[in-house]
């Protein structure tokens, strides 16, 4: 096994390089002064070429064939054979793409994001269009150069979750859609819900204080981790024993901090939650964007949007804000943090209605890949689309197609992955109630230690070992399913807005 | 010049790295949780060796014998000669040592650390006697392969002072010595001052904000640097548009933070000052770390110790600290911070004394290199000196050769820095006066800029270009001397102790 020895050894520089990174990015959103952001990009730059050039070195190819070789009598499921497996699998991703396409992409991209950031400005889809034609290229070139067996889709899919299908996706979100598009109109038939006292005062540093208690019971480990203030809330590790979740916060918008946190919370669990025995082993690592997601929209929605958690920290809220909240009861604020709108703006969206956000885009970036729907014509199939599944038209084009920065930073297949994850949410968290029936006592009680071990034995610690349909599938005894989703959002919305 | 520009290119891609391990540095001192020690040792070794390796190769090399050969027809003062010469020097530094020794070193010095962490805890300087020794020989060993013509400590010298000699430190010394232990015996015939001013309660908030609004004044650019609380106060670059420092605070010792600040901001108005059409290249850094102190010297204590400064800033001292320093005068305040009380411990000494626990720290390094004194009599040659200069006896090792991290981490040749660093922010003030005669009335209204300027053209600007030597001699028209150093003290001290 002396290959594969040195094969994990490089692999663990590769990501301590990564690590280090990381570290850059995070203070860049963080900390950075304003002047040092050239000199940064620079560091990212070499950083980043070093560490792809000793990936897809002949000497890591060496190492890999060696590895495989050295493995090959083994079962398919011990640790060694997964890891090989896992770097195989990195190593053809990387290796497929020729070096220059991946540079014009990444030239293309950063012109197109400073074209779609000005486009967005001006809400002038027509200046975006060539970059998107562009990128669109650049993308149906790289399908081709990473294969693939049935739809050119998959190739890009892959990326963000290896191994999954577009049509696994589209009988996933047939499945959904009519439903959701139902659960939509019937609300919209009813009273909407007021959830003006989400816009009162609520001080900064009172709301990073109680959403710090309310992430430390919920099992973030401040010693292997911290919480800053950035402008875009995101979550970053560099290595287990080091993950850190950023917040922005909003003075007269609760939900803001409270809830992003609390998402964030839920990446930062799994990220700390990983195997202590894959330390700075390609095993270390979360299966894919969807799982990821799947943790972060579970303790968010599932967990952070219900009743049983709010019975259990409103009080602490109230007493946090007396001044705002001593005259809201649990009902109404439970009411309000759920209220259900059709929006324009994806991010904004509530539960019910974002996936609708998603299918749109996840339908659109099939068409325009394939060509059956041109990029002059998007727009409109775009604001089309809004009307159909959500009864509202965008005004404009920043608040219709150009509201995202995906596309002009060249992601085509990373949309599907927010859904697949919600879904996966819910999916888990009927599995992990059935598998351990006190875990719904102890939520009552605000204790979240047994659904976390839960997580832990069949999400987090697993890491990279498995696809993500593989995982799932040892996790909940079936495929992904969107039943569990819709049923729980029948359930909680229909009592909310008293459906039938 | 093909071949220099690839060497610049190369000598670019370096320096990002080492600047992405000084942000990673950085982070760990500010910012990292306990938990991510682990990780951050194996990211800093890992990025260490990449750097190691990439500069010691055989690519350097033939690229730097190909620059030289390149530029051989050129002056040897334009900006591709100075280049070339800068990384020869660095490079034969680095390779000179054999990869052996230094591993050996570091391995060393890492168990010395945590073995002088315990000794000092304990006292016990016995303990430490045999890592002191190996320390001590690997320097020898080192000194050997570095070369030298002179004297052996020359090798070791050089590599924080380039250029520097044993005989011209002995030469400065000996010419500030019997002064300087004149002085000190006539002062501590004089009453003591009163320093309990600065003992009362300042809250840290708000040293924090005085001490923003004091190094503004000096010229340090926020937009191209920050202050962040640390336990050990630093300054750190990553390119000289982000310069960091750190402060600590203690609420019950107001000097502490304040000059702490003064000092580390004297450091980054150096690394802010660089030229900007040097970043990225060679010439791009500090000349030594002497001519470094000389900067932090020069505005800690001939700028922020002196009655001019506080006849500024002490009415807004007393406003931020209203409760604690209403009652006093600025007299009161000016002689405080000024107060000179021969002690045991370097980092506590005032300006009087300081530079004598330097001499003491040079003379028994020479003699523990050169075997005249043995480390089992070092601890009495230690406190004999402390009674000679300072007339105090350490109680216990702790106090006396047991309190500077400098030995166990491997550093002799280091401390005569700082001595040369005061003695040259002494000489460079005085220089600077006489080139602009406005600077003395410039600083009595509180403008610092006609200072700055002096110090940007003749220090800051020039970044790698010179050695120190030929940089004062650039600057000053003479080579460095403790004359000035003598004359700011006997004038300054002289009138606050009454002295004839």
């Amino acid at each position: 096994m002396q290959q594969y020895e040195q094969l994990r050894a490089r692999m663990a520089e590769l990501g301590h390089i990564h690590s280090a990174i990381a570290v850059l990015g995070w203070d860049q959103q963080c900390y950075m002064p304003a002047g040092g952001a050239e000199e940064r990009a620079e560091q990212f730059s070499t950083l980043g070429k070093i560490a792809h050039e000793m990936f897809v070195s002949d000497e890591t190819r060496r190492l890999l064939d060696g590895a495989e070789a050295e493995v090959a009598g083994l079962a398919g499921d011990t640790d060694e054979a997964l890891t090989v497996r896992v770097v195989r699998r990195d190593f053809d991703k990387a290796t497929k793409l020729p070096t220059e396409l991946v540079i014009e992409m990444a030239k293309t991209t950063t012109l197109a994001h400073e074209i779609w950031v000005k486009a967005r400005g001006e809400s002038d889809f027509a200046q975006f269009a060539p970059s998107l034609e562009k990128i669109l290229d650049l993308n149906r070139r790289a399908a081709e150069h990473l294969g693939y067996e049935d739809r050119m889709y998959d190739a890009l899919l892959d990326q963000y979750e290896p191994g999954m299908k577009t049509r696994e996706v589209e009988r996933v979100f047939d499945e959904l859609r009519p439903g959701l598009v139902q659960l939509v109109q019937e609300i919209a038939e009813r009273p909407p819900i007021d959830d003006s006292v989400l816009r009162r005062d609520f001080d900064e540093d009172r709301q990073l204080r109680f959403g710090e208690t309310v992430i430390k019971k919920m099992g973030f480990d401040f010693a292997r981790g911290r919480q800053d203030r950035a402008v875009h809330p995101f979550c970053t590790s560099f290595g287990k024993d080091d993950v850190r979740i950023t917040t922005r916060f909003d003075k007269n918008w609760l939900p803001s901090a409270l809830m992003g946190t609390i998402h964030e919370t839920g990446h930062a669990l799994y990220e700390q939650g990983l195997d202590p025995g894959d330390d700075n082993t390609p095993l270390s690592g979360a299966a894919s964007l969807g799982v990821h997601e799947s943790q972060s929209r579970l303790w968010e929605n599932t967990i952070g949007r219900s009743r049983t958690f709010w019975n259990v920290f409103f009080p602490d809220l109230q007493k946090a804000f007396p001044e705002s909240l001593s005259d809201v009861d649990v009902d109404t604020f439970y009411r309000a943090i759920n209220k259900v709108q059709p929006s324009l703006i994806r991010v904004e969206a509530d539960e019910v209605t974002y996936n609708l956000h998603i299918m749109l885009r996840f339908e659109m970036e099939k068409a325009l890949l394939d060509g059956s729907l041109s990029v002059a014509d998007a727009p409109e199939a775009w604001n089309q689309k809004m009307r159909e599944y959500l009864g509202v038209t965008p005004p404009d084009d920043a608040r219709g197609i150009l509201q995202d920065v995906h596309w002009s930073s060249g992601s085509f297949g990373y949309f599907p992955t927010y859904s697949l994850g919600t879904l996966l949410s819910a999916q888990l968290y009927d599995k992990a109630l059935a598998d351990v029936p006190g875990i719904a006592d102890d939520l009552a009680r605000g204790e979240y230690g047994t659904l976390l071990d839960w997580l832990r034995t069949h999400i987090h610690r697993p890491g990279r070992r498995y696809l993500p349909a593989e995982l799932v599938q040892r996790a909940c005894g079936e495929p992904a399913q969107s039943r569990s989703y819709l049923r729980y959002l029948r359930a909680k919305f229909g009592e909310l807005y008293g459906l039938s």
